[in-house]
């Protein structure tokens, strides 16, 4: 992983995948630009797909912005929230596409968080097998993870993304603009998947982001920029090595296995997928350093910078009898386990991870060690 | 298109679509021959997906035969036929392998028909975004065309086939004995899709089916086993060099325009795919000839085979009031329909097929002609 690179500013971040490569545009004022939609796929009709909270912000203006290329724009809006990720509400975006008589040229454009992206994509994805989509992630965390590296899912409601396609969009386009609507929450959870990069990958990353964490909480524009800017470099590197998470790309998920058991275990959408990375990266860190591979005073460092980007250090307790039992259970169905092992992304030493499976007693001593205040 | 070529009786056919290649096993008492599953991927657990016709027949043997490849076997038992091809029922196949801790390397096998089929591929497609799958169709339909090529899907209400994947199996067994077991009007619904190889790609083998229909009628083991190797080779050198139906794929659908708009229009399951193709193939011969491409002899030809493998070539009527309107209204939602423009599948000269629009009123005309007896 190559060091800190200077900001052009304008250039898109490339990712490089064969004919399926694409640019991420990162900038203010992207939303409605004239060129931002050029060169897309020309078809007669485009949906929108957005939810009830982002679409009185900007699906009016996205669709004028569409106008010039598709005859026809159309929008459906979701219900908001992670406990709509599901058929149910997939099935709303079918009923849209084939009540308009979208044809197999449609395009659609996911205007939203990683949600609306996730299910646009999916639906995208399955329609007639395969339409063209694009990204439009208006949350933090849309912008720096879920809209890049086409992963899409729905939930089930015994594991989380359980029922997805990889499969890319023809663009990303991150509107810097859109973060200064974000509700706090929802900016922290952000957060907590740049904070990510940083362990895995690039401490130098690190080092900026915990020298520049005030800043981002403020909402910096030139520090929110570089941060979407970074994250999507390191990501665009990944996920070009191992489109299909055969082996590298399971390192972008770490927090992610705790997380997904805490974000199931409370009922999807109690905890906002961020604030459970958050919490699942530093139980994460404390497994790598019961495991002897990092040091305690590198897991007090990031937990320290999860807290301070406004998420959650002290995991929930999902079950008063059977607290260790219940994570188990949760974290066996993750998709990276095998044959009911548990796979756990470790840092082996700060800036590189690694993906390896742990005796289920210092699991369990780690989930024991995270529900108390240390 | 190649001209009939003698069987080997045992070589599989190859589906050639690089690091995607697999192979058709043709031949009797495949189903539990110990080398039908060599060299597949291995796993901890296989999830067989039947139906409740096909189960007592046949998913007994075939776990029997998993047994010393696969630790665990389960087996999920769908409702049978092409009402209960939706999400409800997929719901069932992703709850099964959910339930029984199924993991990312997990085997699924499809044992049955189509239906079968399309749905476990799909939810392959789907689950944890990709699982390894094998086709064992059981019935004429899905060995000679449903099971090979990797198009999967379910139903909309408002579309057939309108949400999928494409998504290539491991490897296809056709266990030609299996085929005993096939109530007729299945049989004959099979022959459908064996008919439809011939005006689009192989004059040599319509003349064979042709002198050879009271065989396949009578389920001659060699007659069966040569009609399902031919519509495999043409099938596999036609998906060779289109997998995705950029352009040439589309002549496999021959038929299909007219046919899906019978099947979603008369209720799916009224009429069985097979049938709905039958008919639909002389209406579209019938459209051939009103463009001028063929003549007249040809359609009756057409339609005199396909009243002797036992199939209606009479149309319904799917509205009384406006029958025309009901079926061009059913057929703009049709997958290769663009801009509202409905494509058809034409035979330009007999053994050839191209893809191309009508004018609505030349379509009116055959539709009227075909839905009264000649």
């Amino acid at each position: 992983m190559t060091s800190l690179i200077p900001d052009s500013g304008l250039d898109p971040v490339r990712i490089d995948l064969g004919d399926r490569s694409y640019d991420i545009a990162i900038g203010p004022g992207l939303l409605d630009a004239p060129d931002t939609y050029a060169h897309l796929p020309t078809a007669t009709s485009a949906l929108i797909v957005t939810n009830q909270t982002v679409a009185p912000l900007y699906a009016e203006r996205l669709a004028r912005a569409l106008a010039p290329r598709y005859p026809k724009i159309h929008t459906v809006s979701l219900p908001d929230g992670e406990s709509h990720k599901n058929w149910e509400t997939l099935n709303l975006i079918f009923d849209a596409l084939l009540t308009h008589g979208c044809d197999r040229k449609t395009v659609m454009f996911a205007l939203g968080g990683g949600v609306v992206g996730d299910m646009t994509g999916f639906a995208a994805a399955s329609y007639m097998r395969g339409v063209p989509f694009v990204q439009v992630p208006t949350t933090l965390l849309a912008q720096v993870d879920s809209s890049v590296g086409g992963k899409t899912a729905i939930n089930h409601p015994l594991g989380k993304n359980m029922i997805g396609a990889f499969y890319q969009p023809q663009r990303v386009v991150c509107d810097l603009d859109t973060l200064k609507t974000l509700p706090a929450r929802e900016l922290s959870a952000g957060l907590a998947e740049v904070i990510k990069y940083g362990p895995i990958a690039d401490m130098v990353f690190y080092d900026w982001i915990e020298s520049h964490m005030d800043a981002l909480m403020l909402r910096d524009p030139e520090a929110l920029g570089h941060a979407v800017r970074r994250s999507c470099e390191i990501k665009a590197e990944v996920v070009g090595q191992d489109e299909r998470e055969g082996g590298l790309r399971a390192i972008l998920n770490f927090g992610h296995t705790f997380g997904h058991a805490i974000e199931a275990g409370m009922g999807y959408g109690q905890w906002l997928h961020g604030e459970a990375v958050g919490c699942g990266m530093v139980m994460a860190a404390r497994l790598s350093c019961a495991m002897g591979l990092v040091d305690q005073a590198f897991v007090d460092r990031l937990a320290a910078l999860v807290h301070r980007a406004g998420l959650p250090t002290v995991a929930p307790v999902l079950d008063p009898r059977d607290n260790v039992g219940r994570y188990l259970a949760l974290m066996r169905v993750d998709k990276k386990a095998e044959a009911g092992e548990i796979k756990f992304v470790l840092i082996d030493h700060p800036g590189h991870a690694r993906v390896q499976s742990v005796p289920d007693e210092v699991v369990a001593r780690v989930i024991d060690a995270s529900v108390h205040h240390p």
